[in-house]
Protein backbone atom coordinates (compact mmCIF):
# COMPACT_ATOMS: atom_id res chain seq x y z
CA UNK A 1 0.00 0.00 0.00
CA UNK A 2 3.22 2.52 0.83
CA UNK A 3 5.35 2.73 -1.85
CA UNK A 4 8.72 4.75 -1.82
CA UNK A 5 8.79 8.27 -3.69
CA UNK A 6 10.72 8.12 -6.59
CA UNK A 7 13.97 10.37 -6.88
CA UNK A 8 13.54 12.63 -9.73
CA UNK A 9 17.32 15.10 -8.43
CA UNK A 10 19.21 16.03 -5.69
CA UNK A 11 20.97 18.93 -5.62
CA UNK A 12 23.34 19.64 -1.99
CA UNK A 13 22.41 23.19 -1.31
CA UNK A 14 24.77 24.23 1.63
CA UNK A 15 27.84 21.90 3.68
CA UNK A 16 27.89 23.23 7.27
CA UNK A 17 31.06 21.14 8.98
CA UNK A 18 29.66 18.10 10.36
CA UNK A 19 26.41 18.05 8.52
CA UNK A 20 25.29 19.43 4.97
CA UNK A 21 21.75 19.94 3.45
CA UNK A 22 20.44 18.60 -0.01
CA UNK A 23 17.41 19.62 -1.50
CA UNK A 24 15.71 16.26 -3.33
CA UNK A 25 12.78 16.47 -5.96
CA UNK A 26 10.36 13.65 -5.60
CA UNK A 27 6.92 12.54 -7.26
CA UNK A 28 4.10 10.98 -5.08
CA UNK A 29 3.21 8.01 -5.69
CA UNK A 30 -0.18 8.91 -5.12
CA UNK A 31 -1.09 11.71 -6.54
CA UNK A 32 1.76 11.78 -9.23
CA UNK A 33 2.69 15.41 -7.90
CA UNK A 34 6.33 16.51 -7.44
CA UNK A 35 7.36 17.81 -4.15
CA UNK A 36 10.98 19.07 -2.42
CA UNK A 37 11.93 17.97 0.98
CA UNK A 38 15.22 18.64 2.26
CA UNK A 39 17.08 16.07 3.98
CA UNK A 40 20.47 16.49 6.21
CA UNK A 41 22.79 14.22 5.38
CA UNK A 42 25.31 13.43 7.95
CA UNK A 43 27.67 10.57 8.76
CA UNK A 44 26.78 7.81 10.91
CA UNK A 45 26.60 8.37 14.72
CA UNK A 46 27.80 6.27 17.50
CA UNK A 47 26.79 5.91 20.96
CA UNK A 48 28.51 3.45 23.62
CA UNK A 49 27.52 2.70 27.67
CA UNK A 50 30.46 1.92 29.08
CA UNK A 51 29.91 -0.31 32.42
CA UNK A 52 32.46 -0.64 34.93
CA UNK A 53 32.38 -3.92 36.90
CA UNK A 54 31.17 -2.37 39.92
CA UNK A 55 27.90 -1.39 37.84
CA UNK A 56 29.20 2.48 37.14
CA UNK A 57 28.25 3.94 33.76
CA UNK A 58 31.11 5.81 32.68
CA UNK A 59 28.85 9.65 32.17
CA UNK A 60 30.45 13.02 30.25
CA UNK A 61 29.23 16.44 30.97
CA UNK A 62 29.52 19.14 28.16
CA UNK A 63 28.67 22.30 27.49
CA UNK A 64 25.94 21.62 24.00
CA UNK A 65 25.76 24.66 21.26
CA UNK A 66 22.14 23.34 20.31
CA UNK A 67 20.81 24.19 23.41
CA UNK A 68 23.22 26.16 25.08
CA UNK A 69 23.46 24.23 28.07
CA UNK A 70 25.45 21.31 29.66
CA UNK A 71 24.15 17.72 29.45
CA UNK A 72 24.62 14.74 31.15
CA UNK A 73 25.32 12.16 28.27
CA UNK A 74 27.66 8.76 27.54
CA UNK A 75 30.24 9.32 25.04
CA UNK A 76 29.75 9.34 21.45
CA UNK A 77 30.22 11.06 18.25
CA UNK A 78 30.56 10.66 14.29
CA UNK A 79 32.13 7.86 12.58
CA UNK A 80 34.85 8.67 10.42
CA UNK A 81 33.33 6.98 7.38
CA UNK A 82 36.47 6.95 5.30
CA UNK A 83 38.30 4.77 7.65
CA UNK A 84 36.83 3.13 10.36
CA UNK A 85 33.53 0.96 11.33
CA UNK A 86 30.72 1.82 13.86
CA UNK A 87 32.27 -0.32 16.07
CA UNK A 88 36.15 1.61 15.60
CA UNK A 89 34.82 4.48 16.10
CA UNK A 90 32.26 3.64 19.67
CA UNK A 91 35.76 2.42 21.37
CA UNK A 92 37.73 5.62 20.06
CA UNK A 93 35.29 8.13 21.16
CA UNK A 94 35.13 5.97 24.46
CA UNK A 95 38.90 5.82 24.66
CA UNK A 96 39.05 10.09 23.51
CA UNK A 97 36.41 11.69 25.49
CA UNK A 98 36.90 9.27 28.86
CA UNK A 99 40.27 7.71 28.94
CA UNK A 100 38.18 4.27 29.27
CA UNK A 101 38.75 1.43 27.51
CA UNK A 102 36.82 -1.87 26.97
CA UNK A 103 37.93 -4.49 24.33
CA UNK A 104 34.67 -6.23 23.28
CA UNK A 105 32.07 -4.28 22.46
CA UNK A 106 28.70 -5.94 22.54
CA UNK A 107 26.29 -4.58 19.58
CA UNK A 108 22.97 -3.40 21.09
CA UNK A 109 21.50 -2.00 18.21
CA UNK A 110 20.61 0.35 15.60
CA UNK A 111 18.02 4.13 15.58
CA UNK A 112 17.72 6.30 13.07
CA UNK A 113 18.07 9.83 14.83
CA UNK A 114 15.36 11.09 12.38
CA UNK A 115 14.29 9.71 9.24
CA UNK A 116 12.00 12.68 8.46
CA UNK A 117 15.02 14.95 8.30
CA UNK A 118 18.02 12.83 8.34
CA UNK A 119 19.72 10.48 6.06
CA UNK A 120 21.99 8.65 8.92
CA UNK A 121 21.80 6.05 11.88
CA UNK A 122 23.07 6.05 14.96
CA UNK A 123 24.96 2.75 16.23
CA UNK A 124 24.88 1.56 19.62
CA UNK A 125 27.28 -0.45 21.28
CA UNK A 126 28.18 -1.41 25.31
CA UNK A 127 31.24 -1.55 26.72
CA UNK A 128 31.58 -4.11 29.34
CA UNK A 129 34.47 -4.06 31.97
CA UNK A 130 35.54 -0.50 30.96
CA UNK A 131 38.54 0.58 32.98
CA UNK A 132 40.52 3.43 32.98
CA UNK A 133 43.79 3.42 30.82
CA UNK A 134 45.24 6.73 30.65
CA UNK A 135 43.62 10.38 30.33
CA UNK A 136 41.32 12.06 27.86
CA UNK A 137 42.29 12.98 24.20
CA UNK A 138 40.10 15.99 23.55
CA UNK A 139 40.34 18.18 19.82
CA UNK A 140 40.27 22.09 20.44
CA UNK A 141 36.83 22.92 20.98
CA UNK A 142 35.92 20.14 23.55
CA UNK A 143 35.96 20.38 27.45
CA UNK A 144 34.37 16.88 28.42
CA UNK A 145 34.08 16.24 32.32
CA UNK A 146 33.96 12.60 33.14
CA UNK A 147 31.51 11.28 35.82
CA UNK A 148 30.30 7.83 36.57
CA UNK A 149 27.00 7.21 37.36
CA UNK A 150 25.76 4.70 39.14
CA UNK A 151 23.86 2.23 36.61
CA UNK A 152 20.62 1.49 38.99
CA UNK A 153 20.22 5.67 39.22
CA UNK A 154 19.73 5.90 35.06
CA UNK A 155 15.76 5.64 35.01
CA UNK A 156 15.18 8.35 37.62
CA UNK A 157 17.65 10.66 35.62
CA UNK A 158 15.64 9.94 32.20
CA UNK A 159 12.51 10.57 33.83
CA UNK A 160 14.01 13.75 35.61
CA UNK A 161 15.06 15.16 32.61
CA UNK A 162 18.97 15.10 33.56
CA UNK A 163 19.48 12.75 30.85
CA UNK A 164 17.41 14.72 28.14
CA UNK A 165 19.54 13.45 24.69
CA UNK A 166 16.80 11.67 22.88
CA UNK A 167 19.71 9.43 21.12
CA UNK A 168 21.13 8.39 24.63
CA UNK A 169 17.76 7.43 26.55
CA UNK A 170 17.46 4.99 23.48
CA UNK A 171 20.50 4.06 23.99
CA UNK A 172 19.59 3.30 27.64
CA UNK A 173 16.23 1.55 26.64
CA UNK A 174 18.32 -0.77 24.06
CA UNK A 175 20.63 -1.73 26.95
CA UNK A 176 17.64 -2.41 29.47
CA UNK A 177 15.92 -4.31 26.36
CA UNK A 178 19.31 -6.27 25.74
CA UNK A 179 19.18 -6.96 30.00
CA UNK A 180 15.86 -9.00 29.63
CA UNK A 181 16.63 -11.40 26.99
CA UNK A 182 20.07 -12.58 28.59
CA UNK B 1 33.88 23.31 36.47
CA UNK B 2 31.71 23.59 33.08
CA UNK B 3 30.86 26.67 31.95
CA UNK B 4 28.60 28.08 28.71
CA UNK B 5 30.14 29.46 25.93
CA UNK B 6 29.58 33.17 25.84
CA UNK B 7 28.02 33.57 22.59
CA UNK B 8 29.19 36.87 20.58
CA UNK B 9 26.52 37.11 17.68
CA UNK B 10 24.77 34.36 15.59
CA UNK B 11 23.46 34.85 11.69
CA UNK B 12 20.98 32.69 10.47
CA UNK B 13 22.18 30.95 7.20
CA UNK B 14 19.58 29.26 5.26
CA UNK B 15 16.15 28.65 5.93
CA UNK B 16 14.54 25.13 4.96
CA UNK B 17 10.81 25.05 5.21
CA UNK B 18 10.88 22.66 8.43
CA UNK B 19 13.54 24.24 9.61
CA UNK B 20 16.83 26.85 9.36
CA UNK B 21 20.50 26.72 10.00
CA UNK B 22 22.31 29.57 11.56
CA UNK B 23 26.14 30.00 12.88
CA UNK B 24 27.04 31.32 16.06
CA UNK B 25 30.81 32.33 17.13
CA UNK B 26 31.38 31.35 21.13
CA UNK B 27 33.93 31.77 22.90
CA UNK B 28 35.64 28.89 24.90
CA UNK B 29 35.57 29.86 28.56
CA UNK B 30 38.31 27.61 29.47
CA UNK B 31 40.85 28.57 25.86
CA UNK B 32 39.35 32.41 25.38
CA UNK B 33 39.38 31.46 21.36
CA UNK B 34 36.77 31.95 19.33
CA UNK B 35 35.06 29.11 17.56
CA UNK B 36 31.68 28.44 15.32
CA UNK B 37 29.00 26.13 15.39
CA UNK B 38 26.20 25.61 13.12
CA UNK B 39 22.63 25.13 14.78
CA UNK B 40 19.59 23.49 13.05
CA UNK B 41 16.80 25.32 14.80
CA UNK B 42 13.24 24.24 14.60
CA UNK B 43 9.75 24.26 16.16
CA UNK B 44 9.55 21.70 19.35
CA UNK B 45 8.69 18.58 18.00
CA UNK B 46 5.62 16.17 20.02
CA UNK B 47 4.92 12.86 20.27
CA UNK B 48 2.36 11.05 21.16
CA UNK B 49 1.47 7.48 21.94
CA UNK B 50 -2.12 6.43 21.58
CA UNK B 51 -3.48 3.47 23.56
CA UNK B 52 -6.55 1.80 23.08
CA UNK B 53 -8.65 0.06 25.96
CA UNK B 54 -7.66 -3.29 24.59
CA UNK B 55 -4.25 -2.58 24.73
CA UNK B 56 -2.98 -1.42 21.54
CA UNK B 57 -0.84 1.16 19.80
CA UNK B 58 -1.86 2.97 16.93
CA UNK B 59 1.09 3.28 15.05
CA UNK B 60 1.40 5.02 12.35
CA UNK B 61 3.42 3.97 8.69
CA UNK B 62 4.66 6.34 6.05
CA UNK B 63 7.73 6.68 3.47
CA UNK B 64 10.51 9.24 5.02
CA UNK B 65 12.55 11.29 2.79
CA UNK B 66 15.30 11.07 5.00
CA UNK B 67 16.21 7.44 4.86
CA UNK B 68 14.23 6.83 1.72
CA UNK B 69 12.21 4.15 3.32
CA UNK B 70 8.49 3.33 5.34
CA UNK B 71 9.21 3.05 8.98
CA UNK B 72 6.95 2.56 11.88
CA UNK B 73 6.17 5.08 13.98
CA UNK B 74 3.64 6.77 16.79
CA UNK B 75 2.09 9.94 15.69
CA UNK B 76 4.07 13.26 15.78
CA UNK B 77 5.43 16.44 14.18
CA UNK B 78 5.80 19.85 14.65
CA UNK B 79 4.36 22.31 16.96
CA UNK B 80 2.82 25.18 15.43
CA UNK B 81 5.02 27.53 18.13
CA UNK B 82 2.23 30.84 17.47
CA UNK B 83 -0.61 29.19 18.16
CA UNK B 84 -0.69 26.29 20.09
CA UNK B 85 0.88 24.51 23.05
CA UNK B 86 2.73 20.91 22.63
CA UNK B 87 -0.44 19.07 24.43
CA UNK B 88 -2.31 20.67 21.23
CA UNK B 89 -0.07 19.47 18.98
CA UNK B 90 -0.07 16.04 19.82
CA UNK B 91 -3.71 15.71 20.12
CA UNK B 92 -3.58 17.27 16.69
CA UNK B 93 -1.29 15.14 15.45
CA UNK B 94 -2.65 12.37 16.46
CA UNK B 95 -6.44 13.09 15.20
CA UNK B 96 -4.57 14.25 11.69
CA UNK B 97 -2.75 10.90 11.23
CA UNK B 98 -4.81 8.12 12.32
CA UNK B 99 -8.05 9.49 13.17
CA UNK B 100 -8.22 8.30 17.14
CA UNK B 101 -8.96 11.06 19.86
CA UNK B 102 -8.38 10.71 23.17
CA UNK B 103 -9.13 13.43 25.95
CA UNK B 104 -6.76 13.39 28.82
CA UNK B 105 -3.36 13.48 27.34
CA UNK B 106 -0.13 12.32 30.14
CA UNK B 107 2.75 13.70 29.67
CA UNK B 108 5.51 11.22 29.52
CA UNK B 109 8.61 13.87 29.77
CA UNK B 110 10.82 15.56 27.57
CA UNK B 111 13.90 14.98 25.16
CA UNK B 112 16.30 17.02 23.01
CA UNK B 113 16.82 15.25 19.72
CA UNK B 114 20.30 16.53 19.40
CA UNK B 115 21.45 18.79 22.04
CA UNK B 116 24.51 19.19 19.53
CA UNK B 117 23.21 20.71 16.59
CA UNK B 118 19.38 20.96 17.17
CA UNK B 119 17.85 23.77 19.33
CA UNK B 120 14.51 21.98 19.71
CA UNK B 121 12.69 19.53 22.27
CA UNK B 122 10.41 16.94 21.62
CA UNK B 123 7.41 16.47 23.95
CA UNK B 124 6.05 13.01 24.64
CA UNK B 125 2.32 12.09 25.48
CA UNK B 126 0.67 8.89 26.23
CA UNK B 127 -3.02 9.05 24.90
CA UNK B 128 -4.92 6.74 27.13
CA UNK B 129 -8.41 5.56 26.27
CA UNK B 130 -7.98 6.54 22.39
CA UNK B 131 -10.72 5.43 20.16
CA UNK B 132 -11.25 6.28 16.35
CA UNK B 133 -13.63 9.47 16.14
CA UNK B 134 -13.51 9.60 12.00
CA UNK B 135 -11.18 9.24 9.33
CA UNK B 136 -7.64 11.06 8.71
CA UNK B 137 -6.99 14.33 7.83
CA UNK B 138 -3.96 14.72 5.81
CA UNK B 139 -1.84 16.98 4.35
CA UNK B 140 -0.86 17.26 1.00
CA UNK B 141 1.89 14.76 0.65
CA UNK B 142 1.29 13.08 3.54
CA UNK B 143 0.27 9.25 2.97
CA UNK B 144 0.01 7.20 5.99
CA UNK B 145 -1.24 3.67 6.75
CA UNK B 146 -2.62 3.09 10.63
CA UNK B 147 -1.24 -0.12 12.17
CA UNK B 148 -2.39 -1.49 15.73
CA UNK B 149 0.09 -3.11 17.45
CA UNK B 150 0.22 -5.21 20.67
CA UNK B 151 1.54 -2.79 23.13
CA UNK B 152 3.72 -6.21 24.34
CA UNK B 153 5.13 -6.59 20.91
CA UNK B 154 7.33 -3.45 21.26
CA UNK B 155 10.07 -4.19 22.80
CA UNK B 156 10.64 -6.92 19.81
CA UNK B 157 9.51 -4.34 17.50
CA UNK B 158 12.36 -2.07 18.52
CA UNK B 159 14.92 -4.90 19.31
CA UNK B 160 14.52 -6.18 15.86
CA UNK B 161 14.66 -2.41 14.30
CA UNK B 162 11.50 -2.32 12.73
CA UNK B 163 10.73 0.30 14.86
CA UNK B 164 13.78 2.73 14.36
CA UNK B 165 12.94 5.91 15.19
CA UNK B 166 14.92 7.59 18.20
CA UNK B 167 12.62 9.52 19.49
CA UNK B 168 10.32 6.73 18.96
CA UNK B 169 12.32 4.52 21.04
CA UNK B 170 12.81 7.50 23.72
CA UNK B 171 8.85 7.35 23.85
CA UNK B 172 8.21 4.07 24.63
CA UNK B 173 11.31 4.40 27.08
CA UNK B 174 9.38 7.29 28.84
CA UNK B 175 5.84 5.58 28.83
CA UNK B 176 8.00 2.16 29.76
CA UNK B 177 9.25 4.17 32.97
CA UNK B 178 6.16 5.93 34.00
CA UNK B 179 4.21 2.55 33.91
CA UNK B 180 6.97 1.06 36.46
CA UNK B 181 6.15 3.97 38.90
CA UNK B 182 2.34 3.27 39.01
Amino acid sequence: MLEPWPRLDSTVRASYEVFRVREDRCRSPRTGQVHSFYVIESNPWVNVIPLTPDGRIVCVEQYRHGIEAVTLEIPGGVVDAADETPRQAARREMREETGYDSAGLVDLGVVAPNPAILNNRCYTFLAPDAHPVGGQHLDGTEEIAVTLVDAAEVPALIRSGRISHALVVAAFYLFDLWQRTR
